[in-house]
């Protein structure tokens, strides 16, 4: 039976009276009583359930609790020498982790019954494929970071080679241990997987931590224009940097380098984490694979969306190269202009994205569409994910809310600034609600069978019991998933289907609408994913946020918030083409 | 029908055949399918449930976030101007939270339907009672404010004594909504209390992390022994502090005095802010109130535990005495003494606690009792806090240990100060361990009924019907608990009882045992929820950890974990009181 999140415990040990299909489908409803009645099978599962969620919560709270100490001794203290045993830290961290994805590997492909289930929506293409992007540069980083490290040998710490050989070998394992591994659904030794895949979580939010850490304290040793950063962290050298020369040339051709891939590094880190963390709440999972609709993606039935979209995605590279090229220069003159032209495109782009959203919201609202129903564990950590990762953005933008307001906001650049960062606030709000509304929707096609159907509610029932008698040889399927039963009648050739054609205009007008304002919101935040991406800082080109906190507190806010930023773009493109399917 | 909450909807409108009562307790588990049938009211429901849920968030979510722009904004800012900003954004939110709850309140009271349920298990006697408490100490805080702002008054900001006074009749308004309304499940108008409880939890984590951080600034004010604080920092007067002179005689007592205060407006917050919370979960709950059995609590049955335990806390009460008196006298060679004797202390009864605790999961381990099965929001609520608060203690420690070990642990003080602090880690794991598996055990007496009745499922499922069509006038809740029927047969007086002598005897032996370790922990508890709560800050008198991490830093990550850690210490009591009861 199919308890609170989807999980199935087996059926209870039922005498076979010919009631009993009946009473099968039934003890859904009847967990409480039916734990009552299994004798022991059901209530070991459940308390291992209960006890491996709790140890791997402990590890994980543990390992998350010790290394922000670590860091925060790295960072704050005077003396500095705890760089090396955050490194040490780290390392013991990467190589359990590292051995354990080995095992699992070898283990689940030895053992038949390991895996029984895929859960379709976990690991989608989006996330897998960012994935090995991201690792493909992470590894190059690396091997940047080895060659500097050599030039340092001879007066420095060898940990600091070893670390990044380490990590290199932990990135190749682990891409490959979640390209294949993501979708699984693990049945045999969940405890210690649990256990694994919590401590591979805190791996990856470990040196996701160390490396937003690094690359802080790298933009605080160089110090913002006004000069007035008196801090000059160095965490390379403990006997201090001058003293230690490199000994070949290209050192600051490679440190340069190694810094500019920092950011593929961080997000590499929180994919990893998020799909670690999906492949936790699948542990144990029996997921019921019926509900896979051949949608199809055709994009000749939209024309405006995607025109007006692509519009805004040209002028918004075109912008965008201006601004990296003009910013790079370093002029002051020309620095205000480009951060102006920046603003206004980052305005347009998020006015009309916020009109067509409240386009689509009122949609919504008018279309009859059911709500999908019943508790879907990957859609509501899609939702949640979706929400935690906006939170990134919504701090950057309220600290520079707060900033230019509490600064008087004078001139156009604050006025400017002001105005892109309340829109994306109002953008972001309305975005979510777009994005979780439609996932929560029905798709389009089966609500005419839908509506149908329901106008006699007896031919349902007689159907449902005709279909449960009938299913052949599944008799454990049936039980555990007693939507399986309702649901197959969408498709049934005998439903009476023919609902009356006006009807069916007006859903497509609609249909229609949604796919236009679905297509551009995608372009559209394909374009605000590319900027930030690939390096536009306006938050740092634009001093206000430096100079009203203190630097080291902006470049905190900033370096956290916009990963997440990022993120939460790709993962609303993934979103939206999700609604665009089902709409 | 209920679904995977505990939330029910109203039953789908099925044609009353003879199999109808069948037909709804089978309803239940085809909530996807009963979805399609049911017109419009279920799916309305959980439209409705959603979208509140989801603007209540974000409402949250940004509230939160322009909270956390705006003190980092006054704490970090050069200008600090935004002092009175933030106390203006927090006088707002204090206004309209009042305003919403006394609507609520009257609101409530004339309507019938508004709540028609009441959760037991919410706001719970500790809770209700350490809020009263709380809140007397922070209305008298308020009163020394606002007796020490008037002598302010002719040279300060109004807003200063504007704040006090709406936080005062925030607090009684609070008080008593929190009190009367702890325990309801809302019925109507559930998306307007959604927001609102959203609200009431927004603005009390907004007014704990401006406490918190005014008792930081205040601490950063007077400087640490070694004088190596450069910052001063003054929230009080924008215009700066020294132009402007208090105009009574009073000022300098009252000041001393409300700071002493600040803690428990901080405890004050938090307690309202898990209330709201649990609150918000509850809206539209509709509880089954059959769970209750009337467990008694003798104390005659134990011995041993509370006789070791109240040693142990007359022990520690004492040390913490001399404790207080000698380091208010400020002698550093006494401080080191006292410091080594609250170590000792420390130590020896957190090794008791880890010892005793180990033995409590080895009686676990060998005992019989089912878990509880089927979800238990509250329940869930509960662990889900008590892991959450343990957060707190456990970063303190982590942090004190990096701190030692980095600076090489010389001397008997640093020595126990680890001690004390790894111990501290491994008691919270077991501890956590040890609570979340007693409270999901069933209460011991039922142990027995329930052996019984599995020898003969048949009887049960017999009876089970029987119960369902016996069941007087009550169709509805049949419907929507099914758990009741199955339940309802552990009491059933036709359920044949006796079992074995001898095992009944080997129960009582850890029951036993489970209560002495349950009563001991208790009395520990209290002892190490009493020394914080009452003013030892060990953390500080012992400079090591304001030496190795910066000054402002430590007392962030010890005025922020302490509260975190009473609430634990409190909470740890309470549950374990419950598993007292169990046993």
């Amino acid at each position: 039976m199919a308890d609170e999140e989807g999980y199935i415990s087996p059926p209870p040990t039922l005498p076979s009276t010919p009631c009993s299909i009946h009473l099968g489908v039934q003890a859904g409803s009847m967990r409480r009583g039916s734990d009552v009645l299994s004798t022991s099978r059901g209530t070991v599962r459940e308390r291992g359930r209960n006890r491996s969620w709790l140890l791997s919560s402990i590890i994980t709270v543990n390992v998350l609790i010790l290394g922000i100490a670590l860091v925060s001794g790295s960072v704050f203290n005077n003396v500095k020498i705890n760089a090396i045993n955050l490194q040490i830290f780290l390392i013991v961290l990467v190589i359990l982790t590292t051995a354990w994805m080995l095992y699992y590997t070898i283990y689940t492909s030895r053992e038949d019954h390991a895996v029984l289930y895929k859960d379709s929506h976990a690991g989608p293409v989006w996330l897998r494929g960012g994935l090995v992007l991201f690792g493909i540069c992470s590894l190059i980083m690396d091997v940047f970071k080895i060659a500097n490290y050599i030039g340092y040998l001879h007066c420095d710490s060898a940990v600091k080679i070893v670390f990044p050989v380490v990590q290199a070998v932990f990135i190749l394992v682990q891409t490959y241990f979640l390209w294949l591994h993501a979708k699984d659904c693990v049945q045999l030794q969940r405890n210690i997987t649990r256990c694994g895949l919590m401590l591979t979580l805190s791996t990856n939010l470990m040196l996701w931590m160390a490396a937003v850490t690094e690359e802080s304290l790298h933009q605080t040793v160089v110090p913002p224009e006004d000069g007035n950063s008196t801090h000059s962290y160095d965490i390379r050298a403990p006997g201090g940097y001058s003293s230690c020369n490199c000994s070949h040339s290209a050192c600051a051709v490679l440190e340069k380098a190694y810094y500019y891939l920092y950011p593929f590094n961080i997000e590499y880190s929180l994919f990893a984490s998020a799909m670690a963390y999906v492949m936790w709440k699948n542990v144990g999972r029996l997921v019921d694979e019926h509900n896979h609709h051949s949608l199809h993606f055709r994009l000749k039935d939209v024309l405006v969306g995607p025109a007006v979209g692509l519009v805004m995605l040209v002028a918004g590279l075109g912008t965008f190269v201006i601004y990296k090229v003009d910013v790079e220069k370093g002029d002051p003159g020309k620095r205000d202009t480009v951060l102006m032209i920046h603003y206004v495109m980052n305005t347009v782009a998020v006015t009309l994205m916020s009109v067509s959203t409240v386009a689509g919201c009122a949609i919504y609202r008018l279309d009859q569409r059911d709500h999908v129903s019943g508790k879907n564990p990957t859609r509501s950590l899609d939702v949640g994910l979706l929400i935690g990762a906006s939170i990134g953005q919504f701090t950057i933008c309220y600290f520079t809310i707060v900033a230019v307001v509490a600064t008087g906001a004078e001139g156009h650049l604050n006025a400017l600034n002001l105005a892109v960062s309340l829109l994306t606030v109002i953008q972001l709000c309305l975005q979510n609600i777009f994005i979780i509304e439609g996932l929560h929707r029905e798709p389009f096609h089966e609500d005419m069978h839908q509506a149908s159907v329901f106008t006699n509610p007896y031919v349902l029932q007689a159907q449902a019991h005709r279909d449960i008698h009938n299913l052949p040889g599944t008799f454990m399927e049936t039980k555990s998933s007693p939507a399986l039963t309702v649901h197959s009648m969408h498709v049934a050739p005998s439903a009476p289907s023919g609902s009356p054609l006006p009807q069916r205009h007006r859903l497509t007008w609609k249909r229609r609408a949604l796919k236009e304002i679905c297509a551009f919101l995608m372009l559209c935040n394909i374009l605000l994913w590319i900027m930030p991406a690939f390096g536009a800082r306006p938050q740092f080109d634009n001093t206000i946020g430096a100079e009203f906190y203190e630097f080291t507190m902006w470049a905190a806010v900033v370096n956290i918030g916009l990963p997440f930023g990022i993120f939460y773009r790709m993962h609303s493109v993934a979103s939206l083409f999700e609604v665009f399917l089902t709409s």
